[in-house]
């Protein structure tokens, strides 16, 4: 209805009005008072200056005797000096150098007579092995100046200095308000429509890491007195508010009108995607933040409005975002009008980094976990062509990214558990990997983009896995084929088989749901239904794609389709019929130029191990001969 | 007596040996289950499962119409479809698609009819603007590895998926034992041979970095039974123990001692300086780690022994140290036995990185606060030359460096004012200052080394500041001589004068404290020495040197000397008595390398501001005529 109300404002300049007007509304830090001990990590509010000296007096620095220096002027190994006891002290280290000595010989040079008195045979230097008064800090000087991060050693020369507690600038409180009639309190079983609230502890999680403190209001109805009372009561506890969703212009949308009835909408939409329908608000010099409910643009959102206002806050730079030069493995489309903020894997094969966009969907959380990098497309930038280099800001450290084997072919979740094993073995490599199909991880290979593929391809006309597919694509033999498992395929279809088929040729009798293109499940699933004579227009759900084996089975269970082939670990999982098919091989394409690397051969050694073949017993439907090994084709 | 005993282990090897030990004793990390939304930063201890499907149902992605697609087929701007109130059902987002349904149309594109039916000008696509079941995750996917921190969107994506705890690793409790007779706790008016405890705060915070638990206990006298009972007590609480002194061998340092009575040391002594007796200890699979006395010894021990054994706790891959390549700014030797640590400042002067090291000792706890870099000088190298490239581990962001005006010369605590002037209007710009007196700076100035230098320089033949210095040191004239403040010079002596002295002429009467040489101050007391007919040796203390003003009327105060030139401002601020001497021009010297910088045109804006004007009034003792002017030379 109401979109076109929405304005289409630039971030960066958005951003900065906002930011202007706040302060001319008062906007600014809050400041308070804390033990130097509870002080790590905090932000200096004003200049802290010691109050006393460090030394506060002149102490020995050895375990030794103090003397007056002068006392040992002429002091050599042929002529040692003696001096009686009135002219030494023993001094441990920290001691006090008492009064009229300027000098402490350590304890190891000093000879012992039976008759009390010392002999030295070297003269002392003044002022040897005497801490100073003020060698660390003279009272008066500035410690530390404002807006400093106070870090452990800081701590040290503050209790040094005589300081007990300091100004630092206080944590500001961010208010949280989820609303939706959907949303119910995180559960393991919530009904149809019923949606477990997460964002707010997205946020809250978020705004803590910033340095803030998060307090979350309870879940509000979608109901405009209900909504604007919650504001009120945030606004008077917290510095700065988040509405969450309802900040577009739909039919139940009200936060535009609930913030405006309370304060100031600065700008309503900013031309960004995910996290167009923001609402950039405040009530004097407190911001509220208008926040989509999809969790992707809440938390674009909230990292590109709220985080520079914490930032402002602190009176701490920017943080400066991390780039590097990627190569997409895919071609984007992007809008014009927008910018873009597209979640991808990223990994180092040889030394070129691999930029693999990950789902794009605004409700996909997970991807925004499954993130290492984010590609921001510039507004007028209609997108990229796969093998394009592109600016890609890094979420994670560069090394992490050097030691990740980086999959991408036919999915299995045996690839998890290697993943697992690998990790516990050595904690430096990581596995990142992309559903791409059998055929997908074979063209990802050849363009140099993977360091391994799942791949589990029929010949039908030889009924051989795989070989004939490793001959056809790999005709310089610069790719290994590794033995994996293999597994069982079949028809996977409700509990108790409700719709009592028999074989693949009574799928026609319910609604099917299918695996994508290229994937060799769907190569195998072509092949059965023309052995079985159907054609695709006659079976129902055909054209409907999922991308693994689970979410295959996660709509069977959930009802929304009758059968869909896939293995048995998945039929398994949710406690699906499974009607066998065949065993097919499941094996790894691995390139020569990745097989040496520590990262693969790690790998290697993970599908051979003991715990991989516990693992894959306990998913069940799989056999395992000589995983590991090099398969010549 | 017992120095002898200890090893000189060389690091590297002594804490692989100590690591590998513990492990062999059961080393480990515990772990706890945690609520979902307080696990944001742990670490996970085992892979977490999604529990159900996010969605878990089939969710409309949009506000529209839900229906069958094929209801639509065949639909176009000529021959649209009109739907029945039976045909078609209105959701909201995240409403459940119902049950016969396989599309959601906008409700943009749609045009309702006064009789309840609509119209649609186009075809749907089958399962367009519906969120599957599991888009997001399936029910059975692994959600997190092991060993993974938690971020915010995988705190949302557990939540999606259904799971309401996980098991996380424990924070290891690292306990800390401060000893010593001379220990107090922290207060601002310890006595003579009374040393505020500040250790364990410095310490404890360090963990606390790291991601451990610090339990700090009550500081133990020297006396073996009651470390011992302290460091039992520790034990059974904790799962590492720090022992704060008495690591060395010396008669009263019983903490190797007492370990060994306990359980067992498995090294004592490591060739590091400072840190050098260290104690690597265990009982069983708790680590004990006796640490030197001295602060920035003892910093190094934790950070070198313990922190390693933290990460190996958490699985977390060892921090990889940053280094950076920097032109050393003094020669420095460094022991041969021994890998050393030596804290510098650093900054960017042009491109070259300048690494100016800090005061070495290591009771000097401020250095470490100072520090923005570590030379790790290895063990075998004498040492290094000035204007040397070496490599420096980074303690402070480069972005940081980047923007730190470097300033080398004569001290006075107005540079710590004008840092705080400049950082409080920019919190991007910061400033490093080394006291290196007058002619300290301009050497720094000619290599190159500084962006400016404070320089109050007498001509003795001409009675003028600075002028005829700058024509002999910088004969190309590009160098800028900036005004500063004039400032008062004189003699500061206790309160009240109990000397009665009149003029520097007295200072025969009792105990003189110097500046270094090569500062303006000492060439100006050389000047006056001369004028008054006085020899240097005749003159008791004329050797003691301090690098400040403020360290010099430190010693009054505290009434190691009785006398010593200073400035006006710091005998004020330990209310001393003053004789006015003379009034100097301390001018700033500044390359024209360094002019045309954003960080120094933000000192000289410092420079100009009311709140210079106002801070040097409050400090007394300064004149100020048109600062930031060019003086002519």
């Amino acid at each position: 209805m109401a979109f076109q109300y929405l304005s289409n404002s630039a971030l960066g300049q958005a951003r900065e009005n906002y930011t202007a007007r706040l302060v001319q509304c008062g906007f600014s830090e809050e400041t308070e008072t804390v033990k130097v001990q509870d002080a790590c990590g905090r932000i200096t509010a004003a200049p802290v200056y010691a109050r006393i000296c460090a030394p506060h007096y002149a102490a020995s620095a050895m375990d030794g005797v103090a003397i007056a220096a002068e006392d040992s002027f002429g002091a050599c190994e042929t002529a040692p000096v003696v001096l009686g006891e009135d002219k030494f002290t023993v001094v441990d280290t920290g001691d006090p150098v008492p009064e009229g000595c300027s000098a402490v010989v350590m304890i190891e040079d000093v000879v012992k007579n039976t008759d009390g008195s010392i002999k030295l045979y070297g003269p002392a230097v003044p002022w040897q092995h005497i801490r100073q008064i003020g060698e660390d800090i003279c009272a008066g000087e500035m410690i530390l100046p404002s807006f400093e991060e106070v870090s452990p050693s800081a701590i040290g020369a503050l209790i040094a200095g005589g300081v007990p507690e300091i100004q630092v600038i206080k944590k500001p409180v961010v208010g949280i308000i989820p609303t939706g009639d959907e949303l119910v309190e995180p559960c393991t079983k919530p009904e149809e429509g019923e949606i477990p609230e997460f964002n707010s502890s997205i946020f809250a999680s978020m705004v803590r890491e910033w340095g803030a403190e998060a307090k979350v209001f309870p879940i509000v109805r979608d109901d405009f007195t209900e909504i604007k009372n919650s504001l009120i009561k945030a606004l008077e506890e917290c510095s700065m508010v988040i509405l969450n969703a309802g900040s577009s212009a739909g039919r139940d949308d009200c936060s535009a009108a609930v913030i405006e009835s309370v304060g100031e909408i600065v700008c309503h939409g900013l031309a960004i995607k995910p996290g167009k329908p923001a609402i950039l608000g405040l009530r004097g010099k407190k911001a509220i933040v208008g926040v989509p409910g999809y969790p992707v643009s809440g938390i674009i959102v909230i990292e590109e409005i709220l985080k520079p206002l914490i930032e402002k806050w602190f009176h701490r730079e920017r943080e400066r975002k991390k780039y590097a030069q990627a190569v997409l493995t895919k071609s984007l489309v992007s809008g014009f009008k927008y910018q873009e903020f597209i979640r991808t894997r990223l990994g180092y094969v040889g030394d070129r980094l691999m930029a693999a966009p990950l789902n794009r969907g605004s409700g996909v959380v997970s991807s925004f976990m499954k993130a290492d990098g984010i590609l921001e497309v510039p507004q007028g930038t209609e997108g990229y062509e796969a093998g394009e280099r592109v600016s890609v800001r890094l979420l994670k450290p560069e090394e992490r990214l050097k030691n990740t084997i980086v999959v991408t072919g036919s999915h299995d979740p045996l690839i998890d558990e290697l993943a697992e094993i690998i990790h516990r073995q050595n904690e430096k490599i990581y596995l990142s990997s992309s559903h791409a199909g059998s055929m997908g991880g074979i063209m990802a290979i050849r363009r140099g983009e993977a360091h391994l593929g799942g791949c589990h391809l029929l010949d039908t006309e030889t009924g051989l896995y795989n070989l004939s597919y490793m001959r056809r694509y790999f005709p310089d033999r610069d790719v290994k084929l590794v033995r994996c498992v293999g597994r069982q395929q079949g028809l996977m279809t409700g509990r108790g088989n409700p719709l009592k088929i028999k074989g693949f040729e009574d799928i026609v009798k319910g609604r099917y749901v299918n695996r994508q293109k290229g994937s060799g499940t769907r190569i195998l699933a072509d092949y059965l239904r023309e052995k079985a004579g159907l054609a695709a227009e006659n079976i129902k759900g055909w054209e409907r794609e999922e991308l693994t084996h689970t979410s295959v089975a996660a709509q069977i269970a959930g009802g929304s389709a009758d059968f869909g082939l896939g293995i048995y670990s998945a039929a398994k999982l949710y406690d699906l019929d499974f009607l066998p098919i065949c065993t097919e091989e499941y094996d790894l394409i691995i390139p020569d130029y990745a097989w040496n690397t520590e990262i693969v051969q790690s790998l290697i050694a993970a599908l051979k191990s003991d715990s991989f073949r516990d693992r894959i017993t306990r998913m069940g439907g799989y056999t395992l001969e000589n995983p590991g090994e090099i398969i010549p084709y």
